[in-house]
């Protein structure tokens, strides 16, 4: 029964590309993450996925157009849609999806991340 | 497949109490909301409820004990667990839990709202 402070989270790690477990809600896997340059493109055949940017700035580059979010911007990422984040060098945000998403969906490959909670 | 802008989305209403609809992810509601002063007792049976403070500060009293939050703080209530929250004068919140969630669990009443998209 502990609240999140989003900062103190975010101030425990900094590592990219690595998603962190900071709450749950119901299946679902409430997170943070920091980033720096270019993703892989992926998509998630199953699920939405949830962005909310808290510091920075993300380009989710999709194949018919990009979205490019600041502070207090969201965007949902429809499941099935192909999708590859660019991020500024500072980039802090909020990630959610169901629990045992995998970060690189059907891509796989290197950055494929193992979720801890923090 | 466009973005939201949570401070134009909140600058679109003032009412209180009244969760507006401002994504979708899966099955789950993305809501902001205003809110001032004391809502009602209440539970969600089937659900945990996520909030994300924007501005403002929220009290989420619980029967053994209370959580306060402020902007970049989020907490979230396990389902079952009975509710009330508490808010400041100027109190901005990002809310989300599954379509169909009623804001007034069981309890109902004049509080219940409708929950419209912006």
């Amino acid at each position: 029964m502990n609240k999140v402070n989003l900062d103190e989270k975010l101030a425990l790690f900094d590592d990219h590309w690595s998603p962190k477990i900071v709450a749950k809600l119901n299946d679902y896997d409430i997170q943070v993450a920091k980033a720096q340059g270019e993703f892989v493109w992926h998509e998630h055949a199953d699920t939405d996925e949830f962005f909310l940017v808290l510091k920075g700035r993300l380009v989710i580059q999709m194949r018919d157009g990009d979205v490019e979010l600041g502070p207090g911007e969201l965007f949902v990422v429809p499941k099935g849609v192909e999708h590859c984040p660019l991020a500024s060098d500072d980039l802090e945000v909020l990630l959610i999806e169901p629990s045992g998403t995998v970060n690189t969906g059907s891509t796989g490959g290197d950055l494929t991340a193992v979720k801890a909670s923090i």
